[in-house]
């Protein structure tokens, strides 16, 4: 039995003052967690004990597909992550660090060289496969901004699987075994999702698909179509091959376009001095080209530009998606100054891409179809050139998703609308392939005796994100409310008395007869504290059944609130047992 | 059940070159753990289920006593170490590291601090006390040399736990709560254990006491007295106050003694050139002045010379226990330039001391006692001083207990001899008293409102290395032996047909059904392995139980290896079932 007056625990009246969202609040404030490090949380044994029963559920599941539990360090040597570039490509996010020798050594953020290796050290034979392995460990990546409390910390407790398969159907098999065993996962922690299609990231690879928990507060943006059953995070989402454009456009004509170095002033301009026969000019005639830094692990950088329509945002994280390693951002001031081809507010495609004038690569958002004609810069201060034709008028050096996914958007599976939400990554399962085992020669001998390259998938949950998440979705104005399968008591006993009277006497003897049917019970037996903060404490502390031995008790009756129904049951004292064990086992 | 053509686990034939322990060469080779970086252990599933073993029971034990689970980040910022001094102290031992800020961390090596700062956040008052808090989670450590596999890692499982008290006698309970505590852990993990003095190292502090596993590979020497239940960590030893000499000793004289660099020389010339005429010189007649090195954590060095008896050699580790946070060594070749004052091998007490003419600080061994008279250098080549007396021809700056303590000398205790043995350390329990509460201003408001520095205690077992301490006692030359509160499983079955014929059938019924009885139960069904690597890599995984399904079964029968009794039993496959969950049940 918890007792309150005697556990580890402390409710905060008042918000942290770096907490931005409500999970980080509430589990700060009901003393289940509390900062130690930038992105670093202690667990209190509240906390702890959330934290723990979500390890079970996974590993739970885990087991249940035949993956085996095994346990790497953290602490890893340079060389393996050296030999598949990862040492480099990991950039800042990576903790480095020397030991006392001189040797380099890193805080691992994943673990697939490691798996690769143990694999190639025990397997050798076909017969050995397929075999799925897994580890639930503290993971560290020195994250720029940790922030949110647990949804984006420094050192953080993960789940990571990966499989190991001879060909593409083995490998098939444990990525759906995984996926499967997610869902199910995810439905025992009572966790909402999307399962959505995702990009590889920094991992190389094929099929990938992130489990999402549609929340506000989350950091991806995902779209889910409103007729077929089409969702992809934002930055995976592939246009449909268009049709090109292949009607009959003017020969391209300059402009002088005094003062117009936006879109809006540019149509402004062109619907009063240049106007169309047919209709009036939008934003979506021109050609917006927009210049960017890549900035690759190593420290380097190269110049890109993106042409977009005029009425499209460009989406820096999914151009980021497809230029990984790379990081890319806006191109600063300073920096232009290096490229004085590019007249800012009038850079055209006519100076763009490796082989022209300036040298800089240019990339185009599939939406500028082949045909397609535009208003773009000329390249020159207060000019614009119209009717400029891709394909016809100007090359680009190849695609790129560029612009900003929107509400509306055509699906491309189906080209209905799609609709725009936001959601925090609580899985990923990724078909990794041959990447890992060819660069580090895992190959087992096959039917023949040939020696074929393994094939592998890699598959991680946030175990302590998770808990986070379960949080925001489950809470109200006064407090966190569990699900019944990961709260850290199955209910919590409220007594309004002091030390020795007849409510203390009788909410010790229902607590322990609670206890004795196989609850987890948590008591608040501290003596001196008043009813209102004790009722305070229940209510944001979030266990699903609270039962208040109070004042009814006169009456013969205790109270039986539920958190999640918002309920408030007078029961009878002598009833009390049965129908609390009947509500906690959901009968 | 965990099936053997399944499992992860490969078994080796030969020992890992560089394994000198039977702990470490059998949890290779059996296929527990995998080596992953210098100091850094893979856990394989077979592994990985021992630890989790050890670690439930250490759980157990800890709530039995109230304490509470916790868990802190292993990634710590500077500042909290800086403010008690461990950040330097530490020295080469502390891997410390660098965000992409620029910001120091450290790798927790243990985390006196922050549970002390944890403490300090949520409690106030003398009411909250006494609070035990603990936390199971991998540790830190920049070994100078990892050595034995799990026995001394640079990253290892360890449980510490701290207890909070407003008074000694508060810290008194805590203390005897943590160490009976322990004793139960050990006698749970079947581990034999010796509970000795011990020093406080770099923890500050007072009382202190060491469990050590008495295994002839460990690393920690300690003392037994024969007679009475004094035991100690040789580090710890002291010595008892020593009655002066007072008798009367001639007058010093110097004598000419050529080449005699040694002890062993010099008393042999002084029995031929200046025969005493009570009896022979021998070595402890001679005065050893050992000239050493200092190394303090901040990189600074300072000479030291410490006087012993020239029978008893000098205990780096026990002068270094007392010198601490310094590290010591003796004083190399090229800094004895520095020192023209010390001429070696004729090195006296006249010309040491910090108020001498070097200037270098001198201490001496209590058993070189006021009044008594030594034969010793005379500060120049051929030279050594006959009669020289402690006090009257010189004084020293102070005395540290720096013999190497040998089995037969005499207990500080009763003045029985002592035994001497060696051990790992296993388990560790120390008054801390108030050192890290002021330094960290942890105070809570007593009865009268006066706020009071609480005093503390620390509590460390070594989860990952108790394992291979069971390991280390428990084995024979053919492979390990678990004891049951451990074993990866409770009983290993062995199958010696091939797929479908009858021995398999029966095997894999057996397995069943001994499963079926709550048992964990490891089925070696590998086909087209030959009996004698089934029997050989049981023997080797350790399981307590084997039951060999093959040839007897056609007389009905199974065999029973019973693995620590060295038992093979026959027993009618109809009494197997009962059989076997007796043995394993202890009944």
């Amino acid at each position: 039995m918890l007792r309150l007056s005697h556990l580890f625990v402390r409710t905060l009246r008042d918000d942290p003052s770096d907490a931005e969202v409500a999970s980080h609040r509430l589990l700060v404030r009901a003393g289940y967690i509390r900062r130690a490090a930038p992105g670093g949380y202690t667990w209190l044994p509240l906390g702890w004990r959330v934290l723990r029963k979500v390890e079970n559920i996974v590993r739970e599941e885990m087991d249940a597909i035949g993956a085996q539990e095994v346990h790497f360090p953290a602490l890893l040597p340079r060389e393996v992550y050296e030999t598949t570039g990862r040492w480099t490509e990991y950039g800042d996010n990576l903790f480095r660090l020397k030991d006392r020798k001189g040797a380099d050594f890193l805080l691992g953020p994943t673990h697939e060289e490691m798996f690769t290796l143990l694999v190639k050290d025990l397997y050798s034979s076909y017969k050995d496969l397929p075999v799925s392995l897994y580890q639930i460990q503290t993971k560290y990546r020195d994250e720029a901004r940790p922030r949110a409390g647990l949804l984006r910390g420094r050192e953080f407790l993960m789940k990571d699987s990966y499989s190991f398969d001879l060909d593409d159907e083995g490998l098939a098999k444990s990525y759906n075994d995984h996926r499967d065993a997610y869902e199910r996962i995810f439905k025992r922690l009572g966790l909402p999702y999307v399962i959505v299609k995702a990009m590889s990231g920094a991992m190389g690879g094929s099929m990938s698909e992130e489990f999402l928990a549609p929340i506000e507060v989350g950091e991806d943006t995902f779209v889910r179509c409103t007729a077929c059953d089409y969702a992809a995070n934002t930055e995976a989402v592939t246009t449909g091959a268009l049709a090109p454009d292949t009607s009959e456009h003017a020969t391209s004509s300059t402009l002088s376009t005094p003062n117009c170095p936006t879109i809006a002033s540019l149509v402004e301009y062109l619907n009063t001095n240049a106007p169309r026969s047919d209709r009036a000019w939008v934003a979506g005639d021109t050609l917006k080209n927009v210049v960017l830094t890549l900035r690759n692990p190593d420290g380097t950088t190269a110049p890109l530009v993106v042409g977009v329509p005029g009425d499209r945002d460009v989406d820096i994280k999914r151009i980021e998606a497809q230029a990984s390693p790379a990081e890319v951002e806006p191109m600063e001031e300073a920096e232009f100054a290096q490229h004085p081809g590019l007249i800012r507010g009038y850079i055209g495609p006519q100076v763009l891409g490796v082989d022209s004038a300036t040298g800089v690569r240019y990339l185009l958002d599939p939406s500028v179809v082949p045909g397609s004609a535009w208003v773009t810069g000329a390249n020159a201060k207060d000019t614009h050139v119209l009717n400029l034709v891709n394909g016809r008028d100007f090359t680009a050096d190849g695609n790129i998703e560029a612009v900003e996914v929107a509400g509306g958007d055509p699906c491309p599976n189906c080209s209905k609308a799609l609709e725009i939400a936001r959601g925090i990554e609580i899985g990923h399962v990724f078909q990794l392939g041959r990447k890992y085992a060819e660069k580090l020669e895992l190959k087992v001998l096959d039917q023949n005796g040939k020696a074929q390259v393994v094939t592998m998938g890699s598959y991680g949950i946030g175990v302590s994100r998770a808990v986070a998440s379960v949080a925001e979705v489950f809470h109200d104005d006064i407090g966190l409310k569990w699900p019944r399968a990961i709260s850290p008591a199955d209910v919590h006993v409220v007594v309004t008395g002091k030390n020795g009277d007849d409510l203390t006497i009788a909410g010790e003897k229902l607590a322990k007869e609670l206890e004795a049917q196989g609850l987890e019970v948590i008591l608040d037996d501290r003596n001196g504290v008043s009813p209102g903060v004790k009722f305070k404490d229940a209510e944001i502390m979030g266990i699903p059944t609270i039962v208040v031995v109070g004042k009814s008790l006169s009456e013969g009756n205790v109270e039986v609130r539920e958190r999640h129904a918002g309920t408030n049951t007078a029961v009878a004292i002598g009833d009390a047992i049965a129908y609390v064990v009947n509500v906690v086992r959901g009968n």
